[in-house]
């Protein structure tokens, strides 16, 4: 298979190219009798959007999604959502100089590689718009992820070597100004630093965090599918994503384990019941691969655009070497917009995990078949 | 399910705790005709195996592989392959205090959060132990990539803080000190660090590069199954893993897209074929989520052992805070260990991408099927 | 996941109901390189179409499919293959006095019970309009095959409980009644029994049998997926088929083994290359749940419409009796129509053993990877 | 792969050869907290050892399984449940002479076929000693199964043409004969028949039917997963049976709709509150693939064991003719050591669907999550 399905319980199947007639995700999975409307979706596509800000793409798309399948009367039915988005802005001869050429830091050879044949326009397949497929699915998975009281929130912690101060890290801050960064003076020097980079026609990357509250313990299933491991390849499988860590991450490698380990305590909740939780949080919210109860905190490294204005060397599908300016509309930076995805991704993978963790008790089995 | 099952067609299905009969993997789908002995996965087992330096457990036990099924006169047949490890040299009585303590760092909350029930002994499922059934696929793996000309070679690059030189780094130095690094002298210094650690019974983390090189360019599935998102995935399975990066990963946050970017070129082979290459390795190795041709370099951070011996803080299945100090066998530092682990994963994880590959073009389906 | 997903390595997720915006199918895994056009799609669309015949509904739709994406210059591209029929000549309102009384031998009582919220109109999700995405992937999987000399070939060997002559038998004949028999006596016998029945308001099952050509020997995976299970699975799965046998099928029960045994034989293939058969074909073309190079034949039984003007006793949801009179437009016999999703159903099946068995051999591998 | 793992949540993958070291079974996704011990298993291994009555092969092996993993305390743990049972009774030598000769109705042509490979002693792993592995799982499943009130009974209703007679059908008679046929009378005369085949070196078939009774309505997902298409892929997945069909099967196609569709009543039960039953079960008891809440019924049809010892016309690897006398143990008949496997595949394949019901609704999951 070509690698268009995630989940399996929660099962997203998405398609489409840059340059066809649109892109679309059809959802298997979705539990019956949750509210679900267009804008729920659109909401979600809309922060993606391009043209929003000075340092995005000025492609000009409304990107607007239409439910096909799958909800009756406002409410899931529990059978297939299928959605699409029509391509609109389609400037395809943009790319017909680009047919035989391989773009550096771009998908363009290792298509070529693998397929023997590209649809080389705008990317195709491997275009940012396939992550509108991502984000309308994940819409979906966080309105039931709502439903349970799971909240997720990204922003961006670095870019273009900029980096939010953790005293002053504030997740609402980043929903106001347009590079998603939690901390308003960060971003504004950062927005210094890109109409630098632009002006150049260069390109900067980024880190995204992503902060989840409200999962209860046990969610995720050990040895191969813990939920680090399957955040990791739901996050990674983002284009440009380069790295993954959670909690501590990379740093933990050069604690001690008096260091980095967190200790239990027990608090009373609301209602009187106990609850153990980490004194600290090095570990992210993960022990053994399921979650601890405490908020989850994971990293993504995002690479440069690789679509720059300044010349590159490379080579024709012929071998031979070929001088490349990029033309076309791109984006200086695509960590503000690839927040949401991020967000997106991991909604899907935790609602996959919460659906297959049903199943982890005999209790809960007789629960839901003979009711108490 | 409880997430022991990993790989689409070359599917492994691990079980076994610590503390019980033993452990063991069922390889499904190994091409049949590969030349295969117990040997083969002995070797590799014996890379794990503790008891080999002052810096793993004492536990000592022979971890003889046994092969079940799926051999023939030598060759697998193409039908399950299933190994079993039969565990020896159990303390069970050592854990009998852990019963209802939670120890800070390990998978104890979570289990019991998740299952309601646990065996407590030596981790249980969630033990060290569980990686054997890795190593002993991943055998398996290895010896079917080495007949396609693919190498696999992993090494710590920093233990305890300490880090190796990327001008002395040599992947066979890895192979003759206990530490696995590939520089002798960060070893040393290494070792003496750890010394410290040890006698004041702490612990320490470490990172793991791992480079393959042979993997012919278009192995991974755009979208969700991308060659970087499969193996995060697959590595960060392994317990104590908490970040993964390929190429630049993180740093390639900080990077421009001028810097970022490998440019192409062409070069002749030794038959004289055209071979396209990238000019440097930023990508590690992979474009869009295929190989591209070039080695593949990433790298895993290890968090520090999290049983130490230094009284720790933490509470039991009622709530009662307790003071922790945990008694057995323990590994200061499992990195060395760990190394031949994120191997075999890697291996397991590309021979399962490579089978998939073979259908991703006409061309191939009608050679394989017809002839030509 | 709610079952809407078929298949390994060629995949595919469909969705879609009676009366909503349209219904449609995303195939994953298509290897690259096959020539494929809307009219490949249309051909077999109209084979199925409604109002051909006094026999089938006389809802009217012309079930123009369009591919949205996954197609470059007329050839796959290995990305996924979306394709949508919309919907046109949607009587909603027919089905208002259906919307809380269960249909006998209809799926809305048990929709109901499943997801406590169903889609009344003409059979939501359960309609037979949900065939017509198996039969647009199936015509993928036809091309496909196609290109490896593999034919599929279905009809009816009984309807109404008129049965074809085995010696009358010819495939051929089916393409040119409206019954699809293969045996044009039994058709027109048939025709009257039918004639009958729709006077009465009644209906009429049947048998079809499935006939492939050009399987090589060894396709179909030992144990859980035998090509016999593969296939009872995806035909089964059609909606109103209450049986599936192969080659002897039940009489086979009533055999003994010196019957129902298929001696071997060799035979000189045309380029002289030896061929090893067997003399009968009571196994149906498989042996072990693997394809021994012979044609390949089953049967399907196909139960009567249950939609009938004939009034029925029934309940609505709250339990009270009802007498149901089903008007509306509806077949009398789906026989006919159901031929091609059987035979797509089988391609989609053939197509995805063929490329899990492309990793069978070793040498088949290292000849991918390496070439000879 | 080679396709021996089934289902989605409750996985199960299976291995070993006839001759080689043992068989078993690694059970992926049984809730935690089931009670479990060996004798669970072994009462079911028991009922298909051989060596019971005289129409079983007279190979004796105790077939004693053991647990190796996943249970602690005499309860499931939520971790791989894994089993085996060592082969003790080899004659590998019986089956020298069948090295390169393919016995006709065997998988011995095809296995060479797929893998150019073959562990010719005793069939390898086509051996009829593959279904251990199954009733194994299957075990598991049951209990499972029992906990939710759910209870599997197969018998066989024909045997070398004796059919029980529908009047005198009494499942609990099954228990008490050594054909496992529900009829005393038909039991008696199918004795003789065997007793008459047996003399002359020959087999018979017959036909298990299966009742499940306690079934909640709704289990079963849509389309590719119809309760029908699963459990006949299940079904059809064990060595011999050629056929499947539920409720009237193939008698429903000769019906018509007015014979063929259940009306629905509504009853009260005993807490009083509303049940909506078919008045009649020609369906079986799915209804759009969805279980209607009555009794699943649906048969089997096993073909005759291909081991004669009446001489057979064959050829060898290279082509020859060769007579082929089959000396060894073997079963005149296999069908009743069949009828446990046939009810393990059917737990089995509910255990899973069950399983994947959990999240069929929002209501289910919040109840799961947060309580009431």
């Amino acid at each position: 298979m070509s690698g268009s399905i995630f989940g399996k319980l929660f099962s997203i199947s998405t398609w489409g190219e840059s340059h066809g007639a649109g892109v679309g995700v059809c959802v298997d999975g979705c539990p019956a009798g949750l509210a679900l409307s267009e804008e729920d979706i659109q909401k979600q596509l809309d922060r993606r959007r391009p043209g929003q800000s000075r340092f995005t793409t000025q492609r000009k798309e409304s990107d607007t999604v239409r439910i096909l399948s799958g909800v009756f009367e406002g409410k899931t039915t529990g059978t297939p959502v299928s959605m699409m988005v029509v391509n609109e802005d389609q400037h395809s001869k943009d790319y017909s100089a680009l047919e035989n050429v391989f773009r550096p830091g771009h998908a363009d050879f290792t298509f070529d590689s693998k397929y023997g044949i590209r649809d080389h326009r705008g990317g195709g397949r491997s275009s940012g718009r396939e992550t509108i497929a991502r984000v309308a699915a994940g819409a979906i998975a966080m309105k039931l992820l709502g439903e349970l009281g799971i909240h997720i929130d990204a922003y961006a912690t670095q870019i273009a070597g900029v980096s939010v101060s953790k005293d002053r890290l504030d997740p609402e801050e980043a929903k106001s100004n347009p590079l998603c960064m939690p901390d308003k003076e960060a971003a504004l020097k950062c927005e210094a630093v890109l109409e630098e980079l632009k002006e150049k026609g260069d390109s900067a990357g980024g880190i995204i965090e992503c902060r989840v509250d409200g999962l209860k313990p046990g969610i995720g299933e050990p040895v191969f599918d813990k939920l680090d491991a399957v955040l990791a390849g739901a996050v990674m499988s983002i284009g440009a994503v380069k790295g993954f860590e959670i909690g501590e991450g990379f740093a933990a490698a050069g604690l001690t384990g008096s260091q980095n380990n967190d200790g239990f305590f027990a608090c009373k909740t609301g209602e009187g019941s106990l609850t153990i939780a980490g004194k600290a949080d090095h570990s992210g919210g993960t022990l053994g691969g399921m979650s601890d109860g405490g908020p989850l905190i994971f990293r993504a490294a995002v690479k440069p655009t690789p679509s720059i204005s300044i010349p590159q060397e490379t080579v024709d599908k012929d071998g031979r070497t070929k001088e490349l300016v990029i033309h076309g509309r791109h984006d200086p930076v695509i960590v503000p917009r690839a927040v949401v995805v991020v967000e997106s991704m991991t909604a899907i993978a935790l609602a996959d995990l919460i659906l297959q963790d049903m199943g982890s008790r005999l209790d809960y089995v007789k629960n839901y078949y003979i009711g108490k």
